[in-house]
């Protein structure tokens, strides 16, 4: 099978790349060829036998979006996008990227299907930016998108074209609306989200984090890990089932920041949490409120996504897949 | 006030110009220009003393939304689409007018305020396509949007665009969740939902009706009358209160086919509901089994949205707007 992943140089991107090399398959099937783009060029996966493919481009420039379906891929992670802080900045660019990007995607596999047999399998990252408050205390599978974000207006877009193209038997996709993801590997950002993995990941390597909001927050969480089990078990998922509905949100663990750090505690100890310092940010307190904080995605779980339970998991999976094991700086 | 109106030379379109004319403004506030465009060039209205542009254009063809704003309208009314059944037989064509036509609309406004102070208001219709079966007994306003056609997706988009460029501040908007239009003036034509007019049209005008579903089947309605006033209350009110909530369902009237005959009974009698003749046709059978039945749009009865509340009053309405008053061939 040919797997063409967009977005594969991101962080979600690589995870999966990693994933899929490590099974040398994907439903059922062996992958014997990779295509892999984003803005900068995807690394070719160490260990992968096959032929791939790996060059650096934007979808929503004119014919790159037919040259990443060129080879006929079967199966499309569709995760490339702009992130929310950006597509917030930079209207035209999310709007670019985001949306004609995600469209002009659809329509070149359409387009190819005008001519030939081809429809091949699609699992888009959607996110839970799709949602705005205010919401009801566990947000149902049926709750309206009403998003508070460029970023999630795009991600609703895409997931109503998904399930049109789809409906229509362009190809057959199903949309992913991941949790925010926790622990986040990698350097602080500025991300008002940020504070979320920030206040595990750096006390973890025995560095400072500040928590800009209080314990009582509660949020939405997944390991990066999680969200890649979500692509991969949505890769190979029986679609029809879902009718006209494709897109799902996914399971999480709903946890206050106190219950993050209470894990956090009994994973590390005192001296990690003593590395939390507690400095109140009105404004990103205020962006925060808006967010989500517990869902009830009994469609997703029916079909077999599973998430964390507990954050002290979540924590594990971090040491694991980030520290080599080990704790501390 | 200078209003624009796309989709002016519509069935709507005629209806609320007439609207516009007659009352003389519209908010509170006195027309003074008129800005009417749709594929064919709209009929300047009689009786209207200010002054009048009317032209043929295809807002998806370039430079034709930019050409639409240029005089700044204060006020847009945006009715212009292809028709759900036009939509669903030529995909290009109805991605390219609701979708690409309504973005390029919103994007000429933006491109105004980027340099100028321009923010107008702008009333959206949209459509209870915007729903897919399975549904609740009744749909509330927080249910969510999985279009079973193109052109519910297409709607559902817009109304994505119209909330995310409302919250932006690049103008204010508002998009109305229209029922189904009954009792439809003119001809008999083939849409699947034709016949929900037909079987009181043609009778009351002495003519034979087809009805190919049964008495049982439930439907959401509103005469053209209605939905002419939905637009200009909409145009009246302060939109600041619907916060990042844009797009409203509006009131309606649930009535089964049954009561509808029943109705037709009570206004024009034996004879007219002789007319209708029984001819079960499985797929328009098939295909109205997956629309909407009863909604419960409790925001739009808050904010003092106004439908029917017995199909005698839409019947009357018909005969009043479409027969002068008379009844029979």
């Amino acid at each position: 099978m040919h797997v063409l992943i967009t977005g594969a140089a991101g962080m979600i991107g690589r995870k999966l790349l990693a994933r899929l090399v490590a099974d040398g398959g994907v439903a059922g099937r062996t992958i014997d060829a990779l295509s892999l783009v984003d803005v900068v060029a995807p690394e070719p996966p160490p260990g992968f036998g096959g032929r791939v493919t790996a060059w650096a481009a934007d979808l929503s420039a004119p014919g790159e979006a037919a040259r990443a379906v060129q080879a006929r891929p079967d199966l499309i992670f569709h995760l490339a996008a702009v992130v929310s802080g950006e597509a917030e900045a930079d209207f035209d660019k999310g709007y670019r990227v985001n949306l004609d990007g995600t469209r002009l995607l659809f329509e070149a596999i359409r387009a190819l299907g005008l001519t030939e047999r081809y429809g091949p399998k699609i699992v888009f990252t959607s996110s839970i930016a799709v949602f705005g408050a205010p919401f009801p205390e566990a947000i149902g599978d049926e709750f309206f998108t009403t998003p508070l974000t460029s970023y999630g207006t795009q991600k609703a877009i895409g997931e109503l074209l998904l399930a049109d193209y789809s409906r229509r038997g362009i190809f057959d996709g199903i949309g992913i609306r991941l949790p925010t993801i926790c622990i986040r590997p990698g350097k602080p950002n500025k991300a008002a989200s940020g504070f979320f993995s920030g206040i595990l990941r750096e006390p973890l390597a025995g560095q400072e984090a500040v928590l800009p909001v209080g314990e009582d927050v509660m949020h939405w969480h997944a390991s990066p890990r999680a969200a890649v089990g979500f692509l991969v078990h949505a890769a190979s998922l029986d679609l029809a089932p879902l009718g006209a509905r494709r897109n799902l949100t996914m399971p999480g663990l709903a946890a206050t920041v106190g219950e993050q750090i209470a894990a956090l505690r009994k994973v590390a100890g005192d001296g990690a949490v003593r590395l939390i310092r507690r400095e109140p940010d009105p404004t990103i307190a205020a962006i925060v409120a808006g967010w989500p904080r517990r869902f009830d995605p009994r469609r997703a779980l029916g079909l077999g996504f599973r998430a964390e339970t507990s954050f002290e998991d979540i924590i594990r999976v971090h040491i694991e897949d980030e520290l080599g094991g080990r704790i501390g700086g």
